[in-house]
């Protein structure tokens, strides 16, 4: 039986490497019959990536029907297939907080706080004995620049950029900078695109005490060019708020300057002051040095809430 | 500031050495301080395990207000200390299914489906190249026995088997059966002990699909030591049940004949019949090979109460 490895909804770079690279260490070093899949439309970054070291996409896979699971790059039950619960959850491997995805079996979690799924893989890889293959080192590189904003978020820890260094070598890459600039323009690359479109791409739901809130980002090199649809993201917010959450964020990163500008619609009009300790301004507020959900967002919502 | 490293509540052998070598181990890998301690009474098979090798029994620890935490064996918030919250959950160890324990940061995870969570911790010691002391090594080596029933249990590994080997050769122990004897007989020794004490010494409580269930296991050598108390202990049950819970269950476990018989109370009459596909006669029913409340109990209960 075919197992499948498989990242969070909204798919983003880590996710769909990490699913990718799951399925190939596990085939290798357990002999599974492994096969990355994603839940989601894959975003034009990761496409790039994955272009750029001939990495064939994973497929789409609708729901897990009873299949035996690889999880990467979340724990969280809302970022996972419905009907998980059919199937068994064999393997885990993580780096944000212990979400409520639970199981009915012991299982195998391989989780670190560190910057990147693909970080903990690579010392999986390192630990089990075997060689990452060259494409796929390249598209761990990108993922890891990607989650830590090229080493910027206060996510990102030695053993990242040591990931970082090593995968760099496997893939051949002697420019990893221009590499992440080259990355991060594709993703700033937002004309054309819709502002759901914008507002989904690296979208996650989560239930903090019992409330269900959106917090969603989007990251550019200029935030100059997400004023043309700030109203329209804006408006995406509201109508996501409308379907049933207290609370929905956007945070419009600026990874040059270093900090967010957040977007929000709440049911309790003190959160964000609350939470963040400023005053917010027409449902906007400025977070300097603000550029990981993951460390700087999540957590503050979490205490604000208890 | 000290980090604490604790296991469940009604702590069993396993959730108390498994501590104590998380504390050591942590505290010369990590450089961190760290005290291992209990949330409740050493049973008198934990006793007999500590005194034998020399150890100190943790302290117990009531509260978990605002401190850092190593938790092992276990990841049900219903097992931990009702304040967890108010502190941080750095590092989990287990070898359960993964619960409904969730953190506000990201953590590091050591979860393996293996029969023990010393199991995990002698490989946590191999891989950060840390000899374990002789006495430790003693006493994980009885806390695999207990938790696979001296590698009868259908939880026990391969993993488990060559654990013991290395812990046995660090604590100069030949003769690893007598060991195992030596601590059951204590284990079965239960004349002059109450049906309370019994029937909470191995109790966990697990939240199953919106339900508060209650498993005991209470493991000897020969059943008939349990006749005289038996109708006390389903007098136990009942009132466990009666304090809020959907069922309780309490497996009374034959380690030489390698089967339970399982006593229960419960609001759902064909639960047992749903499970185990067997009728139960006066609340009680023989479960022949059942050995394992992780492996061949509450997996069958979370699947009957889907």
């Amino acid at each position: 039986m075919t197992v499948y490895s498989v990242g969070h909804k909204n798919p983003d770079t880590d996710s769909v490497v990490s699913a990718i690279a799951a399925a190939d260490l596990f085939s290798k070093w357990r002999k599974m019959e492994c096969q990355p899949v994603v839940q989601g439309k894959i975003n034009p970054e990761t496409e790039f990536v994955l272009g750029k070291f001939g990495l064939a996409a994973p497929e789409i896979m609708e729901s897990a029907k009873g299949e035996k699971a690889i999880i990467v790059d979340t724990t969280e039950a809302s970022q996972l297939f419905d009907d998980l619960k059919s199937g068994e959850v064999l393997i885990v491997v993580d780096h944000h907080k212990l979400g409520d995805l639970t199981t009915s079996l012991p299982l195998e979690m391989w989780v670190r706080p560190v910057g990147c799924t693909s970080t903990i893989l690579t010392e999986m890889y390192n630990l089990a004995g075997i060689e990452i293959p060259g494409p796929l080192a390249g598209a761990m590189l990108c993922a890891i620049l990607s989650d830590t904003v090229m080493f910027k978020s206060p996510t990102c820890t030695d053993t990242d950029k040591k990931a970082c260094a090593q995968l760099a070598k496997a893939a051949g890459i002697e420019d990893t900078t221009s590499l992440g600039i080259e990355m991060f323009k594709v993703k700033s690359a937002v004309s054309g695109t819709s502002a759901a479109d914008l507002m989904f791409r690296d979208y996650k739901d989560m239930t903090i005490n019992g409330l269900k809130i959106g917090v969603a980002q989007i990251e550019v090199i200029d935030l100059s060019v997400l004023e043309p649809v700030k109203t329209a993201l804006y408006e995406e917010c509201r109508k996501a708020k409308a379907e049933g959450r207290h609370s929905v964020f956007l945070l419009l990163t600026d990874i040059m300057k270093e900090g967010s500008e957040m977007l929000f619609v709440s049911d309790d009009p003190d959160l964000v002051k609350k939470a963040f300790g400023v005053v917010p301004k027409n449902n906007s507020v400025w977070l300097p040095g603000v550029l990981s959900r993951k460390k700087q967002v999540v957590p503050l919502l979490e205490k604000a809430l208890a």
